[in-house]
């Protein structure tokens, strides 16, 4: 299934508001500044759009109203609109459905559209709804991936020292970044040293909570010379769910996300990928926490699980290296407002394929891929996007 | 664009639970209770399914976890679970999303499943946040309503007499419905001498909060035959967003809407539905309200605006009439779980085409729509299904 989804899709214009502490700007002015610099991008107006998908993990917590902001927002009036939520995986999952309309030709332009507003009010958890299950029992999102990385590092002898080295990289191609929320470089010793979380996840191994919006428009692949001649392609897409109770089975071990391998291994197949490090050239990764990003290496292919603290160490993932990951900034420094994280990710891939990153761009940049991870690892979606 | 749409899908099995005050079920029961029930109607094991559409407004106030509570429930792990969420629309969305992407060939068989649980606590408004913008001023779902009964009585000269009938009728047909909340017959005198909920708007014409789920199996149309002869196809899908504000605009008739006007027009474009009165043999509409219905009529293409008390009251509509309108019962009876609606009301046309509506089956049912309408009429969702 899926084998003739390849290149049908093309990303033909991306779009990003600042993230950070945007008290400035309400829920509906982020979709609007996201969305019209997409529209602007690809050369296009509004009226163009022949439906939208929204992703939004909170949109009545952050004071937006789901389809209805989106509609009232752009004026989008009389177009189907669809609200996609998927945990962290939000705006991923938002992308992939608008791209499998297009590619059932149900319309020839879409627009997806990711927004969070969590700064207004505090959060419990990961959500703002009290009564959610993960959090019943006081475990929280940095506590869960505490967890995990505490089991890791018990069965690979990995230390502290090892996620200090993704914050440095990632804080490091941040704040090349005019668009992240922490545009600051930060030392080991000063990752090593900050306030602890939930051990082994200290301040700076944790991303911070952000406000933003970012959007894509996308197209019928054969459509897409009308609107520019540098525009993407969509290759594969890859979503899998899992357990949200992973810890319920004894023999579970924590070192890992199958969602992930689950999800590359279908976005793999349909891109006809066989050899993600040799091909991939760039990769944005859910690094919701510094050891998260290690994970995702390990999960997405990039090297053996197990292999994931040498692979930071040789600086393999540096903006230098053979596979930069997150030259962005990633969640750990561009900030991680849930349902806009993923749209991020594709607007800053689309950027580097282009050609257009500035002083954080990747050398070669022909495939790139996106990643994210929500839940307690439970939900993994991943797309390939190449020239 | 979707020309091509129309036969490129199949519903292959239906399941629905029990609606009603379900204390006696979980979330999650209720999810695997419709989902095994389609599973059997579709004769296939959950391995089957590639990929899955969850419709649910409110998955953590009701102590689901939305796309995770699935995988969970049905223990449908390392596949592709989308949420959608769309107001009232929910599951008719979540129904057209799970379409587009078998229709694009990227699964041969998906499932798709509405769960709502609402009894469990008490609701503000239409959802259960407390910041949800519609109800910031006080407003409630009956009185936004209430304000377009109102116009629409002044603008036509109709009164609370029209909408009486549409609740005799739909509790009539929800008598006959073992699945139904409100098995109960009423009569005119009773609906009009019920509780004043909301101008003109008595408590015989507003649906009940409920519990329940609902479940569907689709597949590419060309692989239908393996699974079943009478396979029920997918003709045409419309979805359409407005404002949320309609009262801020002073020019604004609140005497329908025009939502479901474009999303059945889409929807018809694609089905090839001409005269829908002389094509369309029955019809699931959204009648949260009794004045609804009404406007539905309309709306919908049945007859014309400010036609729609004369269309009930010539018993058009009833299970005898030429275009039976709810013979579930509607939302009225059978109840309104918000993201289970439109997958119920899926498995009612289905039911319904297959000739398997028992007490209720309506005569020689061959093409059936079902219509959601959600937040202030702001959107709609049509599907048109047929044999």
């Amino acid at each position: 299934m899926g084998e003739g989804f390849k290149d049908k899709v093309a990303v033909i214009g991306v779009g990003c508001t600042k993230f950070g502490d945007r008290f400035d700007q309400g829920y509906e002015d982020l979709a609007v500044e996201a969305a019209f610099a997409a529209f602007a991008d690809a050369g296009i107006e509004p009226e163009r759009v022949g439906a939208a998908w929204l992703g939004t993990y909170s949109p009545y917590g952050g004071h937006g109203k789901a389809s209805v902001s989106l509609a009232d927002a752009l004026r989008l009036y009389g177009k189907p609109i669809t609200r996609v939520e998927n945990f962290c995986a939000t705006g991923t999952d938002a992308f992939r459905n608008a791209s499998m309309a297009v590619a059932a030709g149900l319309y020839d332009v879409a627009l997806v559209l990711g927004v969070e507003k969590l700064k207004d009010r505090p959060i419990r958890g990961l959500g703002r709804e009290g009564a959610h299950p993960y959090h019943g029992d006081g475990i929280t999102a940095p506590g869960i991936f505490a967890l995990a990385a505490n089991r890791y590092f018990h069965r690979f002898g990995v230390g502290r020292e090892a996620l200090a080295k993704v914050a440095v990289k990632n804080h490091h191609n941040g704040a090349l970044n005019p668009k992240a929320h922490l545009q600051i470089n930060v030392t080991e010793e000063q990752v090593l040293s900050a306030p602890m979380i939930s051990y082994p996840l200290g301040l700076y191994d944790c991303c911070p909570t952000t406000d933003g919006a970012a959007a894509a428009v996308i197209c019928r692949a054969d459509l897409a010379k009308q609107f520019r001649d540098d525009y993407v392609l969509v290759k594969g897409l890859g979503l899998a769910v899992n357990t949200g109770r992973p810890w319920s089975d004894p023999n579970f071990e924590y070192i890992g996300f199958d969602s992930t391998r689950a999800a590359a291994a279908e976005a793999y197949r349909m891109a006809g990928v066989s050899d993600p490090l040799a091909e991939i050239d760039l990769a944005e990764v859910h690094d919701c926490f510094t050891w998260t990003e290690i994970s995702n290496y390990e999960d997405l292919g990039f090297c053996q699980k197990g292999e994931g603290a040498h692979f930071i160490g040789e600086g393999r993932s540096s903006l230098e290296g053979d596979l930069p990951v997150n030259p962005s900034g990633g969640l750990k420094s561009f900030g991680h407002p849930i349902g806009a994280s993923g749209v991020r990710m594709i607007y800053e891939v689309v950027t580097q394929l282009r050609g257009e990153g500035g002083p954080r761009q990747v050398r070669d940049a022909e495939l790139g891929l996106v990643h994210n991870l929500g839940g307690p690892g439970a939900v993994a979606c991943v797309v390939v996007l190449g020239r």
